[in-house]
C-alpha cells in the first residue's frame, strides 16, 4: 500500500521533522507541501538536509490538490487546521493535526486558552487524541486525529500508570518539565536567539501554559477524581528534547512501582521503561520516536518521582503523527520510525 | 587594611573563580596558592584568563607559609580542609572552606554521606555556616567558616522566607534544581565531556545527593517542624548557573507572598527579589554574586512556586566565600564583588 | 574627574556591554541612555544583569540632554551616528561611534559597502580610527572616534607586526575568522536562533563582507604595497568570542617571529603575546578587554600562522570604546577595564 | 545476502556510530562487539540510544569468534588493528579499519607520526584507502580497507577537483578546518569537558597534526607536483561536524569552477555540490553520510575558497566504513546509509 500524503505548513520545526520522516517512509508518497509564503521555492532550499531526498517545491495552498490526498497533515500554527479540516474530511481525506485545534474536547476551554472561538466544534467529538498508548483502538478507525503536544506526551506517559492504578493522590501532582528550544518554534524572535538562551536556563509561563488544560484533560480521563496539577515548563539550552520530572504523593504502600510501569508499557513499541535506579538522558531519544521512563521513590518516602524523556519533535510531534498514521492505515506501527536515536 | 590570603587547592573551578575574584579584590594580597600536582607551574598557565592579573606560581603545600597568612581558603576536594584546619586555627589563621568538611553539624551524618569519619569533630561547633543572609552576625566573629554548597544556597534562599513565616507545610517540600556542568568540577570524566552532556538533560542522584542533608539541616533550623524534602538535581547543558524550582504547599491563605519575600531580603546586598510575575534567567547572574528570586502561586492554588537562580561558582561558591571573608574582617560586604553579571 | 556620558541606542549587545562597563567605571556618570522604542522602560528590565547597578530608564532621543554630556557613545545601527554627530560636535560634545559610520575614510567606498551616501563626509578627516595600538597619540586629542569593528580589531592586531616589519608578502593575506553569534546582533532573526545555529558551523559572506574594506584600509596604511586579502568570516556556536586564524607568506627568513610580536606589543595594556607554541582560546578573553596572540610557522615553512582572539563585545566593541574614552580624557587607559576574563 | 559482521572496540564515538548504523543495516547481522574493559555488559547500557535495537553484550576479544565473521571492523585506538589484521586476513576475513593503522603507505612516515613501528608493513600494499570517490574500483576487490580520517575526508574531497584538473598551484594550499568535539574521542579528559570547550574556540596542533601526512599523500597522488599544505585544525563547541575552509591559488583563469566541481562529483551518491553562492552548514549533514561542498572565488581574485562539510562520525568515519563495506560486497552503495541528516 502506498499512502498519498499532503502537508499543510511545513516551514516550522515540526514540519521539517515531519518531512524528514515522510521522505523515507516506505509506504508514503509525499504529494505536496503547501506554504503560502514559500510557494515555488524548493523545500530543500529551506531545509538543506533534505537535498537529494525530497525534490518537491512548496506549493500555494490548493484545496483541489489536498482533496486528492489520502491523508493531510497540518504542521501549521494553531487555528489553521480547524478552518480547512471540515472540507477535507467531507471529501474523504483523513486529517492529522499536529497543532492544538482538536486537542481540547470542550470548545469553551479551547477558547479560554487559545483566545478565539473554535471554528468547527461539531468535529471535536470525532477527533481522536493521538496518544497511541491510550487510544490505539480508536486511532485505527480515526478520520481526524489531534496529535498531543510535546509536554503533554511526556507528562501523560509518566503519570498514567500511577493514576490508572490509583496509587497516588490525584490532587497533588507536579510536573516540572524542561524543554529544548526547538519547542518554541522556528520564528524570528529575540527570546530564542542563541545569544539569549544559550548558557542560560529559565522557567516560563508559571502562571499558566496552554498545555496545562490538555494534560489535565488526559489525566482526568483515567483518574478516580479530578486531578490537581502544577505544571512548570522551563527553557533549556539545547535544541531538542523534553525532560519531565514528575512528582506524585503515594496514597498507600504500592506493590511495586517498577513492575507497575513495566506492566503498563509491556509491548508498547515506543515506550521504554528503564531498569530500576536509572536516570534517562534526553540525548538517548534524540531523533528517535521513543519515550524512556524511570521511576524512583527517594529515600523510600511518600513521594514518587518519575523521569520521562522524549524528543519533542519526534515522539512529541512528527514521529507520533506518523505512528498515528500507521495505525489509521493498518500499517506496521513502526513503519518509517525505526531510526535509532543519535548519540552522541 | 590588606588581608594576606592563601589558597589551598585552586586547580578546580571554584578555585579558578576564587583566584579570579581575589586577584582584583582591593583589600587582599594573594600570597600563595598551593597545589601538590601543579607546584612550580604558573597559575596563569592553567587559567590563561589570569595572565597579566596574577603572577603567582602554584607552590607545594607548605604549612609554614600558610600559617603566615591571615586567612586560608580551601578550594579542595572534600576531606582535605578537616585535616589541615586544626593546625591553622591553632596558629591564629582564619579558615574558609569551600568544600563540605564543616557544613554538617552532626559528624555521624557527615560520615553517612561522605563515607569517612570526620577528622576534627570538635571543631564543628565553632564552624559557622557561611550563608550571610542567615548567619551574618556570627560570621563577623567567625574563625572557621563552612561555605554552603551551590544547591543548598539556592534552595535555602528560596525556601527560607516561607518556612520562617510558617506559611507552608514543612513536610512537603520539593526542590527540582538544574545545574550547569561546572558544578561537577574540573576533573577528567566521561560523563561531563561536551560530547556527552551538551544537547542533553538528565536528572541524577535521585535516590540521594550529598547536598540533601545540608539543605535539610538549614531548613530545619528555621522550621517549626522537621522538614520533609524531595531534592532532585539535574545536569543542564550550560557551564554556569543554578536554577532552583521550589514547590511548597500553603498552610493557609498567606497575607502576601511577594511582600513576604521583599521584606525578608530588604537590604540584602546580594539577594534580589524580582517583581511579581517574573521568571529569572540564570544568565542574569552569570559571573555575579547574586541570587535572584521570583515567587508565584499558579492559578491561585495551594502551591507556591519559588524560582531562584545563582551562579554556582560565585554566589554558590567563590563569591560567597569572599562575602564571608569581608564580613569576618569588617570590610564592606560587597568589596571585590561589585562586578555586574555578564549578559549576553 | 567625572565624565558625564550619554549613550544613544543601547538595546543591542554592544550597547548592553557598554552599559555594563560604564555602570562600574570609576570616573563616569552615566547620564542618559536613549532608545526610541524603549523610552520610559527601565534599562534593567531589558538587561536584568544590570538590576541594582543601573537605575536609569531609557529616554526618548533628546538633543538637548545629549548636548549636555561630555561624551556621547553611539551603539546604534549603521547610519545613525552620522546624522547626529555634527550637531553634538558643534556643541562641544565628544563622540564615540561603535558602528561603522566613521570607519572608512573614503566616502565613496563607504557608500559602496553600506548602500547609502555618507551624511557628513567632511567629518571623516577628523574622525580618529579607535585602535589604540595604532592611533594612541591621535586618540588623546580626538573629538570624534570611530571604533573598529570586531573582525577588524582581531585581524589588524594579528597582521600589523608582520606588515610593519615587511616580513610577509602583502598581496597574499588570508584571514579565516570565526565569530560567536552575538556578533550578529540582538535582533529577531531566524538564522541566529539557537535551534538554527547551535550545533552547527558555517562560513558566510564569502563573496564580500563589510569589514573587508575596513581591514584593508588599516593594513594598507602600514604596508609597503597595497594588500591583497581574502577574508572569510564564520558563524560559530558560541555567544562571545572571535578567533582569527591568519595566514601570510614570508618574504625572507625572518629574524624571529616571536620577538617581533613581543616587541611590537611590549607595554600594550590590552595585547598579550603568548609564549611560543601557544594556542589561545576565546574563553581566555571572555568578558575581558584583551587580545591574546600566538604566532606559528608550521613545519618551518614559508607560511606564518597567527592566532588572535578577542571578545567581540569587549576588545571588539564596548571595551575598546571605553579604552578610547580613557585616552581622550587623559584617564588611566585601563580605568573600568581591569576585569579578569571569566573562565570557565 | 546477509553479511556477518564483528566489531572490535566499539566503546568510542566512531564505534557508537558504527553500531547505530549496523544495527539497522538491512543486510548485516552484527555477530559480536568486543571490548576488553566492558566484556559482559550490555552494549545498550553504555549507549542507551541502542536500547531495543541491539541486544548484544560486549564480549571479550575472541579470535575464534572474529574469524567466523565475514568482515571485522576495527573501531579501536591506533595500533590495535595492525596487530590483529594479519591473522584475520589469513583466515579469509575482510578487515575495515576505522583507525589510522593502514592509512599511510610509507611505514617510515607512519612511524614518524604515530611513534611506533608498524606491525605489518607488508600488508600496506594491499590496503585500499577507503575514499570511494577516489578508489571505488579498488574497493570492490579490497580485503583490507583503511578508512580515511575525518579531516582528510573533508579536505581531500574539497581539493581533489582543483588538483586533478590542474587549475591551482599545488604548492600553496591551506586547509583551515573546524571540528566538533566528538572528534577528540570518548575518553576522560579535562580539555574536552563541556565546561572547558563549550563557549570557546581554539586552534590546536598548528605545528603538526597526524592527519597532515595522510592528506598530503592523498593530494600528492592526483597532483602534478608535490603539494605544499598548511593544515590548521580547530576545536569548535559542537558535538558533531567538520567544516573545512580550503584556500588555493589559481594558476590561470579557470573555465568554470562550479562546473568543474559538479562534473567531478556527478553521480556520486554521497557528495553534494551546492548551487553557486552557497555556504554549507555542518548541521545539514548531521547524522547523514554526505559531504556538501560549495566553491567560491572572492571578488574574482586569484584565490579559490572551497567550503566542505561532513559529519565527522558518519562520512568522516562510520558511515564511510559502511559505504566501503557495501562496495566490497557488491551491495547497493547506499544500503543502510539512506538516513536524512537531522535538522534542527
Amino acid at each position: 500500500m502506498v499512502i498519498k500524503a499532503g502537508v499543510v505548513g511545513g516551514t516550522g520545526y515540526t514540519g521539517a521533522e515531519l518531512l524528514r520522516l515522510l521522505a523515507t517512509h516506505p509506504q508514503v508518497e509525499l504529494a505536496l507541501v503547501t506554504s503560502r509564503s514559500q510557494a515555488g521555492s524548493g523545500v530543500a532550499e529551506m531545509f538543506p538536509n533534505l537535498r537529494g531526498h525530497l525534490e518537491l517545491s512548496f506549493s500555494a495552498p490548493d484545496d483541489e490538490a489536498l482533496r486528492s490526498c489520502d491523508v493531510v497533515f497540518f504542521a501549521t500554527p494553531n487555528g489553521v487546521a480547524m478552518e480547512m479540516a471540515p472540507d477535507l474530511l467531507a471529501a474523504g481525506v483523513r486529517v492529522i493535526d499536529l497543532a492544538a485545534d482538536f486537542r481540547i474536547r470542550d470548545p469553551a476551554e479551547w477558547e479560554r486558552w487559545y483566545g478565539v472561538a473554535h471554528a468547527c466544534p461539531d468535529l471535536l467529538d470525532q477527533a481522536v487524541y493521538g496518544l497511541p498508548e491510550v487510544n490505539r483502538t480508536a486511532l485505527r478507525e480515526a478520520r481526524l486525529v489531534a496529535c498531543p503536544g510535546c509536554y503533554p506526551t511526556a507528562v501523560q506517559l509518566g503519570f498514567l500508570p500511577l493514576l490508572e492504578e490509583r496509587v497516588v493522590e490525584p490532587g497533588r501532582l507536579i510536573a516540572d518539565v524542561k524543554s529544548g528550544v526547538s519547542g518554541a518554534g522556528r520564528k524570528a524572535a529575540v527570546a530564542t536567539l542563541l545569544a539569549e538562551c544559550s548558557e542560560s536556563m529559565k522557567a516560563y509561563a508559571v502562571p499558566g501554559h496552554r498545555h496545562l488544560p490538555e494534560i489535565r484533560q488526559g489525566l482526568d480521563a483515567v483518574s478516580e477524581a479530578r486531578v490537581g496539577l502544577v505544571f512548570v515548563p522551563h527553557l533549556t539550552p539545547m535544541i531538542r528534547g523534553i525532560h519531565a520530572t514528575l512528582y506524585a504523593t503515594l496514597k498507600a504502600e504500592p506493590a511495586g512501582l517498577q513492575e507497575l510501569f513495566e506492566q503498563r508499557y509491556r509491548g508498547e513499541p515506543f515506550v521504554d521503561v528503564l531498569p530500576p535506579g536509572s536516570h534517562p538522558e534526553t540525548r538517548s531519544v534524540k531523533g528517535g520516536n521513543v519515550c524512556r521512563i524511570a521511576v524512583h521513590r527517594p529515600q523510600g518516602g511518600e513521594m514518587v518521582v518519575v523521569l520521562a524523556v522524549i524528543d519533542n519533535l519526534v515522539k512529541g510531534a512528527a514521529g507520533q503523527a506518523i505512528q498515528n498514521m500507521n495505525l489509521m492505515y493498518g500499517l506496521n506501527e513502526s513503519a518509517g520510525l525505526e531510526a535509532v536515536a543519535s548519540l552522541p
